[in-house]
């Protein structure tokens, strides 16, 4: 592989669905979800910390996590956290990235990754990285990871490949955002649909390309910027371009639209961690499927995840299906499956305690 | 009525049916386990308050309450708090109580009662022990007050009567400790059956009559006090007597053996409080029939009973028959009906973690 391989971890999302304990002053990524003493994020860069050096991991994040950044990667130099002054989604925070590396690199490899998801097979992670890597050092291809489903999940996008024996790099067919569930049903039984990861690999010369290409005025915001990055001038060139940038995911933005979309399937223990639910199925669970965090004893109970703090002993008895999670000064017993729920929790919570529960 | 009326009140209990909220250290009697502001202990000296002095209410517990009870009612003198310093069941606690108050008080009228029962119709309860009263101030008779069931109880003893129209102080057949259930359903068929609330009325004279004839070591262990009581020498004179003295209730020492016992129907709101669920019975509910103390917010949830503290948000999705119960250093949920788990979740907790939860 001949180029410098450069990480690009997203990490801006606020989401809410691990409340009461992901808030927005503090979401998932900054968490520890999974229980191994370092957060979601901190696990992202160790993974890719395996194939490049910290110099070339590079970290895009609402300006309000600046602190939280620096404090859980403290091997990051200043000039690696991207701060967002708003949220614009994902075109705009890879075009941000991509532009400001090739100012410094231009011959770059670039991989872009979540930082909230769960991967439980490093070694076959890492394979399809290397996979991905080498194609996209070679051709001009933009490549995303696709999963193989295990189930008809409905909350995912997916993409379709046109199958071609003996190569691990794919053409991609179609991308379909969250289908209803007969057709989710219909793409798991296919066999050449994929899970969307949300990871990209390319080239830097590969996605500048696309954006010219698929999205002139986004290409050319970011390519006026080349003479502020890395000086004092980023931030507010940034503040400014922000302002005026259209809120875009990279999927609409160039991945439906471009001809030279791959795939590389993989299958290496993924999750999006995207509910309780989710998590619970990850975890270590007792001979009653229940996964304890903390100090609990349960007592005719089954499948509940019940998360408390080691110094405050939780008693269960004739609990099913539940998630406990006590966590400060909250307290929230929700069946666990019921995640559509959650949004009401958190607003009713807001107008009974203030904004500081949220 | 010619007699002063002495009210002694029993408070050395040591359950722990509201675990966690009652431990060891402060059982049941001395939380405002109704939510009015008073415990129930407090609650039993405003009820007899009005119908007697506070320099005639007296409260038997257990030396370790002695700090609790000078805490909760400030009104009694030293002299008015018996310190037992074993437990040895209401026989002893009521033959000292009865032999100190002779000393002072030969022509008293004594009533007898527990500290942590509820009763909701304050009116109906006074002119219950008013007619008791009345009668054991003219009569060497033994009265107890029996409650008309409701439901076919197991849990309690009953008292059976001989109907007499037109008298409410019945003439006492037969006592029953805690029937089979199909028993129990027979008793509240036939009409003539009562629980046994252990409150009891009857002169000095007469209780301590009986204990002469129906337990004469009793009567003499106590009687040779005479001398001790109201002096410095009454706390090792109840260490020495303590420990030679049998573990035996009133109702096996006296009640059942005696000829004089007669009972006086009530109904006024009476509950024992022996479990969160007849808690829960009692307290006003909201349209889901949940009970609802700090600050919770309920989503599709029924019949539970939800006690946390104000500043901490509780917020309970799906359930349905539940106790929780988030109390410092533990945290309870529990199917409410199933009170007899109590005792598993205490050694448990104790072993866990140490006696200091327990």
């Amino acid at each position: 592989m001949s180029k410098n391989i450069h990480v690009v971890i997203m990490a801006g999302g606020s989401g809410t669905r691990f409340w009461p304990y992901s808030r927005e002053a503090k979401p998932k990524q900054f968490l520890d979800v999974v229980g191994t003493g370092r957060s979601l994020l901190q696990m992202t860069f160790d993974r890719f910390n395996e194939i490049t050096t910290p110099d070339k991991i590079w970290v895009v994040t609402n300006e309000k996590y600046d602190s939280l950044i620096k404090e859980q990667l403290p091997e990051l130099g200043h000039d690696q956290i991207l701060l967002e002054p708003e949220k614009r989604n994902t075109a705009p925070c890879i075009a941000y990235a991509a532009y400001k590396i090739m100012k410094q690199d231009p011959d770059a490899s670039m991989i872009v990754t979540p930082s909230d998801h769960a991967i439980f097979k490093e070694k076959e992670f890492l394979e399809v990285i290397d996979t991905a890597l080498n194609d996209a050092s070679k051709e001009d291809h933009l490549i995303t990871i696709g999963i193989r489903p295990n189930r008809p999940e409905i909350g995912y996008g997916y993409i379709q490949y046109i199958s071609e024996p003996g190569n691990n790099v794919k053409k991609v067919k179609t991308f379909t955002e969250k289908p209803q569930l007969d057709l989710a049903k219909k793409f798991l039984e296919s066999g050449d649909f994929l899970w969307n990861s949300g990871i990209f690999i390319w080239s830097i010369d590969a996605i500048v390309r696309a954006f010219e290409t698929h999205d002139e005025e986004m290409a050319s915001l970011f390519a006026s910027g080349l003479n502020e990055y890395f000086t004092k001038e980023e931030k507010s060139f940034i503040k400014k371009t922000y302002s005026h940038c259209k809120n875009i995911s990279i999927d609409y933005a160039i991945m439906e639209k471009a001809e030279n979309v791959y795939v590389v399937p993989g299958d290496f223990g993924w999750s999006d961690l995207g509910s309780w639910n989710a998590l619970h199925e990850i975890r270590e669970q007792d001979e009653n499927e229940n996964v304890i965090e903390g100090s609990a004893i349960t007592y005719e109970s089954r499948n509940n995840f019940i998360k408390g703090d080691k110094d405050k002993l939780i008693l269960a008895h004739g609990m099913e299906g539940f998630l406990v999670a006590d966590f400060d000064d909250v307290l929230l017993i929700c069946k666990k499956e019921d995640s559509s729920i959650f949004k009401d929790f958190i607003a009713d919570a807001k107008a009974k305690k203030g904004d500081k529960l949220t």
